[in-house]
């Protein structure tokens, strides 16, 4: 599958650039290629090719393949899609799809996919829409195979014949007020004799998943529970939906793009070849926020101007300091960011962490003091250089411990994601203690 | 269940705090708990209360949990494990427990642990080393339901029936040479009538894995897919094994962690509360690597000592350009690495990249050189510097532009991982290249 892509590019490519009757061979060259396939060609490609492509793409696959697509892109695409062409494109389109392509959608566009759904799969969009696109709620499966409790066997057996169409493996049981009790596994069904209640058969075991959880830590519990999905229920044990493992896996993926996104200041939904204006106003905000960091490590170097004119070794070195600051901070803030993901860091263990982050700090610290220093020493033939720089280094190690652990615990703490801001914050804090400390010590002794 | 490991670390803390008769108590808390949980919350202790635990999970709970565990916590609970109990944990183990735990453990406990399994256990554990750890071969479940491409409706029923404990949907079909022809899901086999071949009833498309397939796009095949678990089959498309959803969770969140780990050259096995010493060793060696890259930064600016002690603006105001290049560069390169790890980014897309990465670069590079040229004129009260920082800005941006598309993309076709030494790379060409840019054209034009 997936590895076919990069060919499948080049000889699109290579279609689209053989001038003559191109468009029939990238027509026949996707005509084989599953929704998902051509739904990662479309983001890969340049926006003229994009287009080009996209205009050959049947319209009876256009909603699964935007579907699969990332919002940037995906909008690009349907702000070039024909008027004329959405009443096909709508045809088969239900409450599921319509969640994924909700916000990309313009409004007249999203009133027209919703009056040709039934009211069944209105209603479902609408129940969705009660929950934030964070939580769970939003992404669930509505559509569950239920019995009541006492149900038996034979009443599994003539559920999970009518319904075989759904993606399931599980019958779910509820009591008479809606509220989920056992989880029964279709295939247990064939093992057992047709009149024992199927409570007698049901799993021990099976978690449950509250319909305002985060999306995240929902599609863990689904992809480690070794279900095929899990049940969700609301705050009254109500069974609302289930989460199966195709929609976990593509939560989880989804927030670890997000994750790796943030951390560069980005959108999850960036296009690989968004518009120029749009993408440099995407990153702009960013680069901003840096600036600003930047300029209030400037000033502090500022005030020892007068240092640096008589020590000009100093602004030679200003950048070890800076940069070992940031790399162990950084170092520390990547695994408190990995603990608190993971529930793993809270405040009964949070002073322990400093401690041990604190005295790695101090190690790693020494010695690199140590070897900087003599480095310096070396270089500018002046011990006093040597001992202020390797101060300096040790004193920033440790406040980049210290910072590497408080800054995203607080963050964690105000609801703020460390992921996407620690990063910016550390930084700041490791560039100006690096700088202050350094160029201070070299006012004290080398002036 | 992931939400309560926060109360559950903040009981054992107090539990194993409230000296008297807490032994007892913290054998209470984690009597309820499953193994994974007991494994999340051995990882988040500190090592004296992580081993008081340890000493408290029940022997036949401990293999589980160990199994669960990251590397490096797990082999400090190894190592404080009683000779005595070995027995008891590996009395249940099976190929798969000791494929997790197998570099974890010291020789002895290996070779104790292949001998009490049986030889079909040993013959499996023998076959997944066959692979290399980064190889699915090396994690596939090697226990599939197989039957004759020719077999019935009732084979099917009857191999289900008594092969239930297998976790499964699905049965594979096979032709005479072993190799994988269909899968036919067992829920499929309810409303078909007994004498049907089993092929009338396959599903149409399931995808396959390569078995020497890389495990993270494997995890996702299988996640995209649909199905509880995909067929794993060799060159000769001989089935060798299944890869199930939990497994492809696993793998894929594995994949992830190292990513984000990665980033900051740590392992992904690091442990929270790692011994001070083996934790500074750890990160030593990325110290180390990003030191010399800042002794080269400040090799370079040492070039320009005459003109720093000339013009001190320049030493304040350095680290003003080498931050907006590290942060434009490392935007385009997660970008980037991001489309790698797609397969969305190659040769056939790379140059049409590279364009509109610099188009990016340029935009935003001359948006951000005139603002921040106006505040340098003005703090300075000099237009020259202004000009001055303002190309440097402008030609940083460009090429860190630059950069960030062709570092991730060589790395990457010589097999190096992107994630893991790209950013060290591009923050020391952009680095060098704005400290050069901007010394260079102020020994031009302010001398």
């Amino acid at each position: 599958m997936a590895d076919e892509l990069p060919q499948l590019i080049e000889e699109v490519v290579a279609a689209e650039q053989a001038e003559n009757d191109s468009a029939s061979t990238i027509e026949d060259l996707i005509a084989s290629q599953d929704v998902e396939e051509i739904a990662l060609l479309l983001e890969s490609l340049p926006l003229d090719q994009r287009l080009k492509v996209w205009v050959n793409v049947p319209n009876r696959k256009k909603l699964d393949v935007l579907v699969q697509m990332r919002a940037d892109p995906r909008e690009i695409l349907i702000a070039e899609t024909d008027e004329s062409n959405w009443t096909r494109i709508f045809e088969d389109i239900d409450a599921e799809d319509l969640l994924e392509l909700a916000d990309s959608l313009p409004r007249e566009l999203l009133e027209n996919a919703l009056s040709v759904m039934d009211k069944q799969q209105r209603q479902y969009f609408q129940n969705a829409n009660q929950y934030e696109d964070e939580q769970i709620g939003h992404w669930m499966c509505q559509d569950v195979l239920v019995l009541p409790s006492n149900a038996k066997v034979r009443d599994g057996m003539r559920i999970a014949r009518r319904e075989i169409a759904v993606h399931t493996d599980t019958i779910f049981l509820i009591n008479r007020n809606g509220q989920f009790s056992e989880a029964v596994k279709i295939i247990n069904l064939l093992s057992s004799p047709e009149h024992i209640p199927l409570s007698d058969i049901a799993e021990e075991t099976i978690p449950t998943i509250v319909v305002t959880a985060d999306c995240s830590s929902s599609a863990t519990n689904v992809l480690k529970s070794g279900f095929a999905a899990l049940p969700v229920v609301d705050e009254q044990g109500k069974l609302m939906g289930k989460v199966d493992v195709t929609t976990a896996g593509d939560l989880l993926q989804e927030y670890y793009e997000y994750q790796l996104m943030a951390s560069a200041g980005m959108d999850e939904d960036e296009d690989l070849f968004a518009p120029v204006k749009k993408s440099a106003k995407n990153r702009a905000l960013w680069l901003g926020i840096n600036l600003l960091t930047a300029f209030l490590a400037s000033w502090f170097i500022g005030l020892f101007e007068a240092t640096l004119q008589e020590v000009v070794a100093l602004a030679v070195l200003m950048p070890v300091v800076a940069s070992m600051g940031g790399i162990a901070g950084s170092q520390t803030l990547t695994l408190i960011i990995r603990g608190l993901a993971l529930d793993q860091v809270n405040s009964a263990n949070c002073r322990a962490l400093l401690i041990k982050e604190l005295s790695v700090g101090a190690l790693n610290g020494i010695v690199w003091a140590i070897v900087i220093g003599i480095v310096a020493y070396l270089w500018f033939d002046s011990s006093l250089i040597g001992l202020v720089i390797a101060v300096a280094i040790l004193m920033n190690i440790l406040s980049a411990a210290l910072a590497g652990v408080i800054i995203p615990v607080i963050l964690d703490k105000a609801k703020l994601d460390p992921a996407l801001s620690g990063s910016v914050i550390l930084t700041t804090v490791t560039d100006i203690v690096g700088f202050v400390a350094f160029l201070g010590l070299g006012t004290i002794f080398l002036l």
